[in-house]
């Protein structure tokens, strides 16, 4: 999937500033996708875009009405279905990374076939997949490990396209999950892939390239995380990486959603998925560890940041506080 | 899915003994559950069990046609369909593991909904099942793990079950294929279930349980299969176990399906199982070995299950050839 730009990023009657994350990191990474914000009347989140409804969009050269909020419980609200009719009127697509389905709402998905208009369920994959073929393919691959879940595996790789872009390389990012294939245009849940096809899909997101393109694959899943472990094996075997990025978030205490489970050490956590990516790339390594070290103190970060840059002769960064060019310097000797 | 007992065997119009396979497995470790066979003209396949066309079938209390044979292609084949009406007419269910569906072929999903019978296609889960929790449950588990994809993984967990049972031990044979399904009657394709939710499938197929009743668990995959290695590490979280069971085919040169892999020695193998098994159950060990020496001669398959006996210090047995009498003698001192 291909979601058309430029976007207008919805943010519906957000009722507080977080509801409105899927915005923020498309305005943050992609800011010039974005053509303008639609906000309700009740709405207090605020990207800092200019505010259009559908008429000054459409006007704008708007493609697609990117839904960039999430409500109590992550569905399509009823509150919105007005808007998203008028758009599709107005000639847009929809795209949205939510619990059910823009194409289970008969209204929109009705009037979408009429008017030939797309409506991307970007959490649900309608594309079928091969069975990985394990087969070696040119071009370059980083891809993000983690400790456990939502430890910034997404931030970090949106980092490193970010900084290699800067230096024109030839870079893509590739969305493994619905909030980053929003922020680049397209990509594929791999956690809602049939098991069997994990790794064929991300062997299909990163084909075969130029010697010396990369592909920034975003991680999911940790293969310490009891629940979706599967997922992150199949994305390390279907990724073939020639580098990894380890992702840490230090003040976690227990793995996400697993209250019983504990975090890995960095060494064990390393180890694991060395040896585990090993099997379909001898030779990958790690480049790198990017610390989400938004919790700590200034000083506690560097004292941390430093420890484990000493413990692995690795550069050990907050992408957020440093940026990835340190990371960047070790991909370049690969 | 829990399929009715007893079976008519259908082997159709199979061209060679080798197409009727799963009939084959049905009435070699159940043979109780199987009235008849039933074969079409054509068919040059055997189960050795009492011929009887449906009307028969009926007399001798059938509940379920279970389809035993494989076209090429795995496909349903339009001249089964008249035999399998009528099997739906005399009040059967119908079962199969196959690649399309019972149920997506009009003439018998209208008839059977009309009948209130029960199309089986055991190759797709029908359930949804939640996030794994991870959580500690009653109980004990032992998974089949495997140095490859089809070396074996299914007949010796069936072995080890058939051995349980003769030592009269509490004991479930847990299915995690088509064929096993077909065999045991219930159980979870774990290879067609939604990436997220692999672990979730397996903890709820495997639940608490008495202290002393063991869940034997068919594996799938191998954690150095480049194709579905995801597979196997949600089962090897989702089943918890307390042991593990190696399964190898000592004369496979390269992977299955991955011609340009070689397979893992057993020593790197059991490894990598046991630290990603230890992530949720760090008691967790090898209690056995099970080699499928049927293309070797009885000297060279004595001469190798001794050498592997005595490298790893645990019991090294052919299911076929010896039983699993050792193995099982090992899974009772935990």
């Amino acid at each position: 999937m291909e979601i058309q730009k430029p976007y207008l990023l919805f943010l519906g009657d957000a009722q507080d500033p977080l509801a409105a994350k899927v915005a923020q990191g498309i305005k943050q990474w992609h800011p010039e996708y974005c053509a303008g914000q639609f906000r309700m009347e009740d709405c207090v989140a605020d990207c800092g875009l200019t505010d259009m409804d559908i008429e000054q969009a459409k006007a704008a050269g708007v493609k697609t009405l990117v839904i960039g909020v999430a409500n109590r419980g992550g569905i399509i609200s009823d509150k919105w279905i007005a808007i998203l009719v008028k758009a599709l009127e107005a000639g847009f697509d929809l795209a949205a990374g939510l619990h059910n389905k823009l194409n289970d709402i008969p209204e929109l998905k009705t009037l979408a076939d009429k008017l030939g208009r797309q409506l991307f369920d970007v959490r649900f994959p309608t594309q079928t997949f091969p069975v990985a073929s394990g087969l070696e393919r040119t071009g370059k691959r980083v891809l993000m490990v983690g400790t456990d879940c939502s430890v910034g595996k997404m931030y970090t790789a949106l980092a490193v396209e970010k900084e290699m872009l800067a230096q024109d390389m030839n870079v893509s990012f590739r969305a493994t999950g619905q909030t980053g294939i929003l922020i680049s245009g397209s990509g594929v849940s791999v956690d809602a892939v049939v098991a069997d096809f994990i790794a064929g899909a991300v062997e299909t997101i990163s084909p075969a390239n130029d010697a010396d393109h990369w592909d920034v694959i975003e991680g999911q899943g940790s293969l310490f995380h009891a629940s979706f472990s599967g997922v992150t094996a199949g994305l390390i075997h279907g990724s073939q990486a020639d580098a990894l990025i380890l992702c840490h978030e230090p003040t976690r205490t227990t793995m996400r959603g697993l209250p019983t489970y504990s975090l890995p050490d960095l060494k064990t956590c390393m180890d694991l998925n060395l040896t585990f990516a090993r099997v379909v790339n001898p030779a990958v390594k790690f480049v790198g560890i990017s610390v989400n070290t938004s919790k700590l103190t200034d000083a506690e970060a560097t004292t941390l940041l430093a420890d484990i840059e000493a413990e692995f002769g690795l550069p050990a960064v907050d992408p957020f506080r440093e940026g990835m060019s340190r990371i960047v310097d070790e991909l370049k000797k690969i």
